[in-house]
């Protein structure tokens, strides 16, 4: 039995969405930033960085979504959610996991997450300024050179897609027009069909 | 013959030293971040990202240092620098590795890269200010709860520890005494015994 520790509105979202996909069983338990839950003693204990998804299996706990993605493709094969016989196309999809931790969340990090990286009221108003072109140009960079369609990587559903779904769901609320991103756009249509994303969604809201 | 595309002092440091690790056939071309050779059309057209590294393969452009390093790790198995057979054990190697590139690394992003997420002098000087308290604390945390010792994942020498070996070194010029940091210390010494290590630092300084 897997435990992923969530909060909505978070990348959380993608590993629950792979869970449900490769038919895990598992529990999911919901944590309340409001109520600084992610740094509660209990959850340190868990994940010392206070932050979301934390996966615990039977042999530990696991942190980070390209991580935890990329274990739960491994776990569960028969759902053929990554090329795990392919080195280089494994590496063309962890390339755009990686890219999209590294760069693309730590974007959008800037609008409610300054006081990591800055003291100054003028600087969380001057990075908040920056969050729509930021996220905007960064989903049209991946329109323009990583997203293959109609699936992230091509033809095939991966672990990407989830990934890609959820930091896409930021772009509204990080007042960006989904209009200017087609690609996005249809991708997210395209999502919301799939059956585990339907399921989740559903649980995620009520628990909310 | 694989090309790896790369810049003194940043990143792509830990893929120089796990190719020569593996023993790969490769060449290692150096660009001039001084002279913006990272955004010129030329390698614009390699890595539209306009960053360090690239690795350029028979099949392709792989970028991302995360996936650059387990996809070498996959290609040359017989150099055992990351546990292949054991999903849960690669899972927490990737997770410390995808911690550094969207954790530690954008921590020291913020020293002389503030234009990326703001506009203003007084941001960047805001963000130049915490660099030495973020770097210290995000290694000492590193220290406390995922180093095992010797090596990043305990016995066993993986390509965690290059790339954590290219962060730390930038804990001198970040202003982090690493004195307070006996671990992380101790962990730089072995790695400059390292015969790889001294191999590419040697052609990193001599291409310089």
């Amino acid at each position: 039995m897997l435990k992923l520790y969530y909060t909505t509105g978070t990348c959380a979202l993608a590993s629950h969405i792979v869970l449900e996909e490769v038919g895990a069983d598992y529990t999911a338990t919901e944590l309340d930033f409001g109520k600084n839950e992610q740094n509660s003693q209990d959850y340190l204990a868990i994940n010392p960085k206070g932050r979301m998804p934390a996966l615990i299996t039977e042999r530990g706990v696991l942190t980070e979504t390209p991580a935890i993605l990329l274990y739960l493709a491994q776990c569960y094969p028969d759902a053929k959610l990554a090329p795990l016989d392919d080195p280089h196309a494994l590496a063309e999809l962890q390339s755009f996991n990686s890219y999209l931790c590294s760069t693309v969340h730590v974007l959008h990090s800037h609008k409610g997450r300054g006081h990591r990286w800055a003291d100054e009221q003028s600087s969380y108003d001057d990075m908040k300024r920056r969050i729509p072109g930021n996220m905007l140009a960064a989903f049209k960079q991946i329109e323009q050179d990583f997203f293959k369609g109609p699936w992230v990587m091509g033809d095939t559903y991966t672990i990407a897609d989830p990934y890609l779904f959820t930091l896409s769901g930021w772009l509204k609320s990080d007042g960006v027009d989904i209009n200017e991103l087609p690609k996005i756009k249809a991708h997210r249509a395209r999502m919301n069909e799939q059956p585990a994303v339907k399921t989740v969604l559903a649980a995620e809201t009520a628990q909310s």
